[in-house]
Formats: structure tokens, sequence, C-alpha cells
């Protein structure tokens, strides 16, 4: 209830703060039998790991999941899923100079005002070192969907966007770059923005695109939990999210329905994709299609006004190591809460017929 | 679990049909001692209901909430409120021509492909005639939430966009017309464009944007469950939503960081308000800002190929009474699904301490 | 959260109190496809109605169950299936003399303590009129769960015990008798004490068993969940119910480990049943057998000390048409409880396995 | 949903099995500002470890709770409270003789039939060992609930059974014993009992009786939810219990209601408690009272006959060390869970007015 749980069938539940021994989780709902290659999980943390390129925050974390329970023999036993990830690096130090200072457009004002405590050293649940137990979880749910495809890539760096559409993308090239950004030419002004930025002490917004290949018709329930409502919650918890859009998304607003339609095929898939792979709240069949507008981070380089506990004017300056730009590291958690509500869905829809 | 419940501990459960006897909802969980003014529940009800103005649906319906428990004396007794709402104007003729077929970016090939059947005489399910049960589960809750104002209007149809900000606008106007924009010029301009459409057989999307005013510090969890995700999810689970944003939104993510920061007050309000009034997903006490964009309504009175359940092509035209464009009729939706994110954070943040 | 709804994936929710205009639910859940005999239904009704014999309470209420959504062309439709019953026979003056009063071992004390209010017209939700929805919504499992056969009967009534095993009874006896227990002579014997008892104004407690048969392996989960912790926690959510036991139940407590172990057979069965069908939380296929202990209604014919609103001491004296014995009208509730807690693991158990 | 979550607001979510690396939890929704006593949650712990004293198994875990989260400067933080217990003394091949083997009244059958897999190495979840974290979630309840005593005893192995009632006892007494019998001379009976038995290769049932004093008024709901419903699913979720029974419990179905009824006192007290602390499922103030009845062990250290998972018949042996009697260790049990109901359900009793 206070919302440290996510799914209802394939339920994550979370803990743990930036500056404890570890942060970890239980998922809860797994079938039995799924033969599990922890190999693969590691890989997802590695995605979204700290220190992996120059553009992103230099903090070292192995991020190693340790997996403490649900698993025999290389495979799943029907029982929930323990896992913890040590905070190897916690280096509460750097957060010395603010623990007095509410950080503006942090969580630092309301949290302390919602518990009447706040946990200085790094954000307490507000730091998104938590969505670390993210990636793990929703890299065992991918492995659950085995014949859906979920990926997503960096689509615009401030005011730089990919002109490109999906089919004419190479994914393979997403990888490749620190930015995750599939063309290449893109990807480098990108790049070349993010480290201009930094220089400046600054930070910048983005936004990432995702589309989730393969997914059976049929997820998603008509009323209150439509699939891209879920989709949509799941994104918005990401921190720094600010947006949330499918399919057509804001821009279908200003279109007339002659044009909007999406006319079938006589398979029953269509010839246009403006619903984004879902009509209705349930997905056709279609690829699913998303974008998620993320804020540029809060915490600058720069000198900035702001107040403290006791509501005074005072100084601050940012320190520490952080990103400059959140969205390349933002793609292996925007397609690990993909894989949650997928799996989630996937198991509530076996329960549609007789 | 099957999605027909909203909220966790003001929680609204909704059944029904738009062609059976009645729809109805049960409200579990709002505390003893509201004195609940039934009136005010009905006025809520006029702004949604079809046939209110020439500009949408023509259909008649007096959508009658009739309360059956969980009021005493006209206070609320603390246990479940049921309801129902009559189907007066059933009409089942209306839909004997679309019988066999799908209509083209409907729910009719997606819920037919998921339980296997199909309520054709008007969506089943997917009907926004749910909305409905809605609006008068929300207006309980804008009445638990005597402090906290919630209003939403037009921002946009189609291309036609309210240029406007919110501080200059006169909420007073949002009534006046019958698209429900604030600005009396702007909302000339779009009812002239819905009609304009109308008479090509035609529908148009639009943008519904919500301030919400009077919300204290501290409505919010700050992992899964935060306040804008949930108000994300309420918003998508609208029937035609095609995206939702706060704050700076999509636009934020083209901002730097030092533009885009909240500088704070002494009293720990801020200077500008690209927050949208949350920050780390809690309430920090100024006005939450929102928009929900709503593609153009499916059912077109033109005509349209499309496919049979044999998967044959078929030529169809829409009959009946459609709605040109969704967003007005949507305004007190959106402040009910609002409401109810609202009732359920307050509620919930009543045990965030000792 | 307020306690109104029932089960997980086969979940009802029930609102209403005994004097208002109905009382009624939603199961949300029913997959689709399920012919239901809405006839079937109403038969369950008669068996729990008041004024069905010369030994229960008098009243006269027809239970008629309205279903408004959920079925189409005779079939569930996988949309919640919303239901009233009217409240036909609300004769509130019948407790206008209570309603300053306390009666003792009610629920009177409490509801008002906690909620601030009091709906002294029959006990508001603590009414036992609630356990109509509950049998409504039981008998749609029971057709869901079609191989499997739920089978309450009277075991106790004051200290006249049933002295037969289950082997040894004829159920088709049940229904013959008012007080519905399978052995004639008992049955002759409990209900000399019943009218008896009534005679003198008093009431008196008894004890229900229950037994299930073709329960598939494997329903029940091994922690919280447990099988028997559903069920009795069912069963305990039934008015005037103080105990609940399965298998051995209390009598297990004396026995050792050597006497009470149930041997297997080749094909998985046991040789005895000590373990009621359940092992580990989960069904291993043998009949599952129960029993529910009922005290004697608080209701007296007769006249008792009691205190008032304001703390005084009052003398009163039950008046209307009250049961002088709850177990014969229990036997439908005890079935539908059993029957919505095992149509949802049976839904949930579908997720076990990949 | 898979059942390894107890509570609403107060929810303990729980993993591991007893032969893998740690089993641990989460709690989440407890408040923030609670003063948590560390040392006070591992004096519970050693209330049910093993190897305590000469009657219970002789196996040897220090049952160590590691916090990993939610705490900051000795107080909760409002956040997911994290705990791992190390498994120290695994020794998997204890039960190497039982792989292949279905043991007569364990879950060893149903959890194969059920998951398809079985980790042979100690029952899986259905080893007690997992109620090591309900004691450790349970001893934070405790301390969240201070001003209400729970106090548990044993009062009955095998056939002998205290006799003094609760007025009566000296419950400083029960922690002086092996057996946690407030009454001396009984207690040494009972011990003298299960040193007799284990020489035997035997084991033997018992009943635990608690009493739960100082509970405020008003905790519990009036429909599903009632407070003995959840207190009854906490205790028959607990490895061995057979039964559960509040106030009068069975022996109250033989009274009459002119013996039953508890009258009041003009402070809303009650001359008798038959009614065990709750009416009409809220708590009245009075002492809560209820008994659990548990089943001897499963495992004996006898031959016994059974099948393997080829359905064969096989003699087995019980190996290794086991309880000749659950019930001491029970205690602390039986008051984890009931400090988590009482726990949750005053977190949800907030709610309850405006």
């Amino acid at each position: 209830m206070a919302g440290n749980s996510f799914g209802k069938l394939f339920k994550l539940t979370t803990f743990g703060e930036s500056h404890g021994e570890a942060i970890g989780g239980i998922i809860d709902g797994c079938p039995a039998g799924l033969e599990l290659d922890v190999e693969k999980v590691q890989q997802e943390m590695q995605r979204r790991k700290p220190g992996q390129s120059a553009i992103v925050t230099q903090r070292k974390e192995p991020d190693t999941v340790k997996f403490l329970s649900g698993l025999f023999e290389g495979k799943t036993t029907g029982t929930p899923i323990g896992f913890v990830i040590e905070n190897a690096n916690q280096k509460s130090n750097d957060y010395s100079h603010i623990k007095d200072v509410y950080r503006p457009s942090h969580a630092d004002y309301t949290y302390d005002q919602k518990y009447g405590n706040r946990d200085y050293r790094g954000g307490g649940r507000s730091s998104a070192r938590e969505t670390a137990c993210r990636v793990a979880a929703g890299a065992v749910a991918k492995q659950l969907l085995e014949n859906i495809k979920i990926t997503a890539y960096t689509s615009a760096v401030g005011s730089i966007q990919l002109q490109k559409k999906f089919e004419d993308l190479n994914l393979e090239e997403i990888e490749k770059n620190p930015v995750r950004c599939p063309d290449p030419e893109t990807a480098a002004n990108m790049e070349t923005l993010i480290r201009e930025i930094r220089s400046q002490g600054d930070t910048v917004g983005g936004v990432v695109e995702c589309v989730i290949q393969g997914v059976p018709v049929g997820l998603g329930e008509p009323v209150f939990d439509k699939l891209h409502a879920a989709l949509g919650a799941a994104m918005l918890s990401i921190n720094a999210v600010k947006g949330f859009e499918y399919g057509s998304g804001f821009a279908g607003a200003a279109l007339k329905g002659s044009e909007h339609n999406d006319l079938f095929n006589t398979d029953g898939s269509t010839k246009t994709n403006f619903s984004g792979g879902i009509q209705g709240g349930i997905s056709n069949g279609m690829d699913i299609v998303f974008r998620v507008a993320f804020k540029p981070v809060a915490t600058l380089m720069q000198k900035q006004e702001t107040i403290n506990s006791e509501g005074e004017l005072v100084e601050m300056q940012g320190k520490g190591r952080h990103d400059p730009c959140v969205v390349p590291r933002a793609i292996p958690i925007v397609e690990a809460m993909a894989a949650l509500v997928l799996a989630d869905y996937y198991l509530l829809n076996r329960n549609s017929r007789l």
C-alpha cells in the first residue's frame, strides 16, 4: 500500500536506500519451470550501471545481483525470488554539504514534509539507485516473455531529435554508442551536446522511445487497467519522467478521425499503427510503440540559490558524480518496466476465458 | 484483478455495459461522517451526459444516480456506497449493422479476441458509458476533498490551441460555452471547427488541461506510486486518451537543468512550476498541472472499409449518435478521475507517520 | 481495503444495509464463456431466505437476484457481473425500540464506537442480510467449479451432535428436513430442541460440517495463503461464527504423529484423511472436510439488562422476527463462501506453472 | 498474489527456502518515526530459534536479523524495511534420503504436484523456517503497538490441558519453562510427556492460547475483514495449525443465548467475555482471547511406509533434528502473527472516520 510493490500477479516489491548496506527486492508470482539465465540478468545490470561510459556518472557500483531464493537447479520454483544488490560505493560524505539544504526540483523538501525525516545521504527512496532492482526484476520478466522483444532507445536529447522512423532504424546500432540512439549520426550529435552541457555544469533532458514486438492479441483489461494505462504508470514511476504517450500520442490529438483510424488488413493486422498496438486498452498484435519524456537532471554542478530546512536562503553547488543526461542509462529501465507490465498482463490474461 | 476497480483506500469498482438495464458501482473506503450533497453529484452527471449541447452526441440519457447504501441521515456511514444509473435509452437496433463487423480503431477486434465473445450492442465495457460511474464516484471524492479545487478545461481541439496561460484565464468562462474552453474567442473557434468536422461526418481530437489547487504537501509515494504516476494511469484509463504529461511535460525534455529547476521561496513554495506541483512523486503544495491528449473519435459518419469477423473486407458507415469531438464531455471525467486519485492518496498519506 | 471485497482473482464486492432499498454486489474476474444457469442461482437463494420453514425467522423476503451486467446470451462475458437484491420487507419500525440501546453481544456498541454513527434500523453492514449477496455470488462460483461438489450440513445444535461419519451419511436427506441434518433421527431431535428453545424466547448455537469432493490436487499457496487459511477466513467472516477447524482439527492436537499421519496409497491418495484434504496448505485431492462453530443468536425474546448510548442501564426485550438457531440457514452461506474460495484458488493456480 | 504477502497497510512479504543462502522479507507500510529497538527484535528471534532447550530440535541457527533499509538514526523512515536472516546451518545432506520420497502428511506430494518441482532439501517454502521472518516482522509490529500486550502460551500438549483460567495465571512463569506453559506444575507434566514421546521417536500436538490486552475499541471491519477472520487466517497460515477459535469458540456452539450473551457494564465493558473481545468483527476493548490447535509434527523418528515419486511403496525413517512437539516454539510465532494483524488493522482504522 505504501507503494513499494509493482504488478498484481507478477509482483515486484523493492526495498533499500542508496546509502544502506544493500538494496533488493522480491519477485512474487513468477511461475515455476522457467529456466533463468542469471548471466542475462547481469548483462541488463551492466546496461544501467554507473560508470559505463564517459557521458554518465562516474560513480562505481558493481551492481551484482545475488539471488537468494526461488531458483533450484537453474529453474524458477514458483516461490518468491528474493535478491539483493550491495551498495558498494556509498560515499556518504559526498552529501554532507546538502544535509540541511533542500535541493531545487529534487524530492528533498516534499520527502521531509511527508515523513518528518530525510535521509540526506542520497535521497532515500527517491534515489534513482532504486531502479537497479527494477532492472534486475525486469530481466527476469523478459525471460518469461520469450517471444516478445522489447527495444528502447534514445529518440531525443535536448532539442536534437531522432528523425528516422522505427522501420528505418538499425536496432543493432543502439548499444554501439554511449547515447543508445540507433542512428549513428544523430547519436554523435547527441553525445557532443551532452559533453557540452556537462562542461557547463548543466544538465539536459531527453525522450526515450520504446517498441515492443511480438505481443499476442488480448493483453490488457478494458476499463481501469488498460494496457497503456499500466505502461504509462510504469514509465511515470521512473525518476525524472514528465510525460508518456503511445501510438499517435499528443500529435494524434490534432488529427481527424478519417486520418487517424487504422484500417484493417484481412488478417486482423492494420495498415497503419496510430493505435500504437493497443485498441480499447487491449493489445491488437501490432507493435506497441510509446515515448517517455525525461526532464533534465536537477543536480547541477553550478551555484544555485535555494533554502535550508530553516527556510533561510542559502547558496549551494552540486558535488559528486551525477549524470548530465539521464536518458542513456534510462533505456534499460524503460525496457525493464515494460517487461514487468507485460509479464503481469500475460499472467492476468490467462484467466480471461474458461 | 480483472481491472474494474480503481484506488486502494478510496476504491471504486464499477460494472455495466451500455446496453444492459443499468450500470453502477461501489465506493468502498469513504470515511464515515461526510455530509454528502447528492444534488452536487447529480450536477456533475449533467456536465458529462449526452445531449447537453449542439456539439455533442444527441443520445438522451437522464443519467440519474440512485444511491442504494452507505448514506444515513445525509452522511456517509463508513460502509460501501452502492449506486446504479439506469440505461434509459438503449436503442440496441442502432448497432445491428455492426454486429459482425470490426470497426477500425475501436475495441471490437481486441475485445472479441480476448474474451471470445463480443457484446456488439455498444462496445460492452469498452463503451464510454462506463465513465458515468466514474463521474458519480468522483463527485463523492470531490466532496471529501473540500479544500482542494480541481478544474479541467479544453486546451486544444484539432490544431486550435488555447494560447493563454492558466494565470491569465477566467475559469468562470469554462461552463459558459459548450466546448468548455475558458477563453471565449478560442472557444468560439473550437466550436466552429467541431461543427465543420461534424458536417463532414468526421471527428477530431483535442487536449484537456487540468489544474488542481489547494493540495497539501505530502500526497504521493516516492517509488512506484508516485502521485503523477497515479494521475497518469487514471487519465490513460479514460477512453480515447493517447498521452499524459504534467508540469513541463514533453517540452521539458528539451530544456537544460538551469532553465528547468524551480527555485524556492523561503516558505517552501517555488518561483516557477516546471515541476507541476509534484517533486519526487510527492505533492509540494504548488498547483498540480497536467495535460491529457485525446484522439479523434473512431466512429465516423463516413464510409470506411473494414473487415468482418470472417476476415472479409466489407464497407461500413457509422450510424447513430456519436460525438464529433470527445473533449468537451471528457472535462468532468478528467476531473472525476483526478478527484479519485487525490482522495485515495489523501487517505494513504494519513499513515505516513506515527 | 475497507473490507467489503472477498477474493483476489474471482472477487466479490458487496454493498448494502438491511434497511436500504437494495443490497447487491459485483463479481469481478469470472472468466468469459461460462453458461450461467440463473435459475440455479435463485435456488440457492431459496435455501438461505427467511421464512422457508417453521424453525427460522418468519420475515418475508423474496430475495430475487437481478443480474445487471456481465451476461450476454446466457454466458458470462468476462466483464463484471453486477447484481442487486431488493429489500422488500424493511419494517424499520421493528427497530425503534433499540434506537438508543446497545444490544448485548451484537455489533451495536463496537460499530457506533468505530464509525461514530449507527444505522439502528437493523444492524447496518453487521446484519446477516448481507450474506444474501454471498449466496448469490457463491452460486455463480459453484457453476464455475463444475466438477467440484460442496456439501454442508448441520452437525450439531446445542449439545445434540450428529454421530455418524460422512461416509455413512445419505446426503440426499439434507434438504428433506428444516434443520438440514443428513440423519433423519438426529434432525428430528435437533428440530425439537430448536422449537423448545424458541418457546423460551431463547436461542441456541450449533456446528456446520462441510465436505468438498472432487477438488483437484494443487489448489492453495504454501505460505500465507494456505487453502485452509482462506477457508478459515471465509467461514470466520460469516456472522456468529466462533471457530473453524479442518481435518482432525482441535481433536488432532491430542494425537501422536504415529496416529495422525495419513499414509499414502500408491496413487497418491491416502488411507486416512486427518489432513482434511489439505497438506502444507495445498489440496491433495482427498475430500476437504471442515467444521464451523456458530454461537447462539444474540437477539433474545426475553428481557435483558443492557445500556443505552448514554451509558445508562436499561431493560430491553427483543422484538421482531429472529432465528432461534442460525445454523439451518447458514448451510448455504457456508457452501457459498467455500465456493468463492475455491473459484479464486482455482484461477490463481492456473499461474503456478509456465 | 502468489501468497507471500500478509497484511494490507502494514504489509510483510517474505522470501526464502530453508536451504538457500538466506531468507528474508520486506515490511512495507510501517509509519515513519517509530523508534525501533533492534535488540528487542532479536530477543523475539531467540524465543523461536531451534536449539534453545532440550525439548526442541537441536539444529543450530543463530537467526540474526540484519536490517538493510528503512531505518535511519534509530527510527523508521516510512520506507520499506528490508531484512535478511542467514541460513547458517543448511546441512543439505540430511535430506538426501527423502529426495524421491513423499513424506506422509507433509507438503511434499502436494508441492510437487502443484509446481512440477520440489526442493527436497527441506521443504522449500513449506518449511517452518519461513516463520523466522514472521517473528522478525511481528517484533517490529509489536513495537508499533506500544500499549497493546500480546501474550501466548501453551495450553495443551497431547491430552494434558492447562486447567486454570487466564485471570488465575502468572504470566511471568511462561518463559521460565521450556514448554512455555504459565502453570509450573502443568508445564512439568507437559515436558515429561514431550520427552517420553520423543524417546519413542514419535511426536505430539498441542494447543496455544493467546490473550491480547489493551486493544482499543474499533479495530476490525464489519463484513469480510472481521478482526477475528484476519486473526484466524493468520493463525491458520502457521505450519501445522488445524483449528482456530476465539472467545467461547466451539464450546459456545452448545450454549443458549441467555447463557452466552455478554451483559454490559455502564462503561461499555462487559461482565463476561464469551465474545472474546470482538463483537461483529470489531474489537470492543475487552481482552481478545483465542486458541490455536497444532497437529503432531509429521516427521517421525520411526519407520513409516510411504511412496516415492514413481508411486512405489517404500519404507522411510526420519533423520535429522526435528521438534517432537511444535507448540513451545510456536508461541512467539502466534504472537508475531497477532501483532501483524493488529498493526494492520490499527492503520486501517485510522480511516474509518473523516
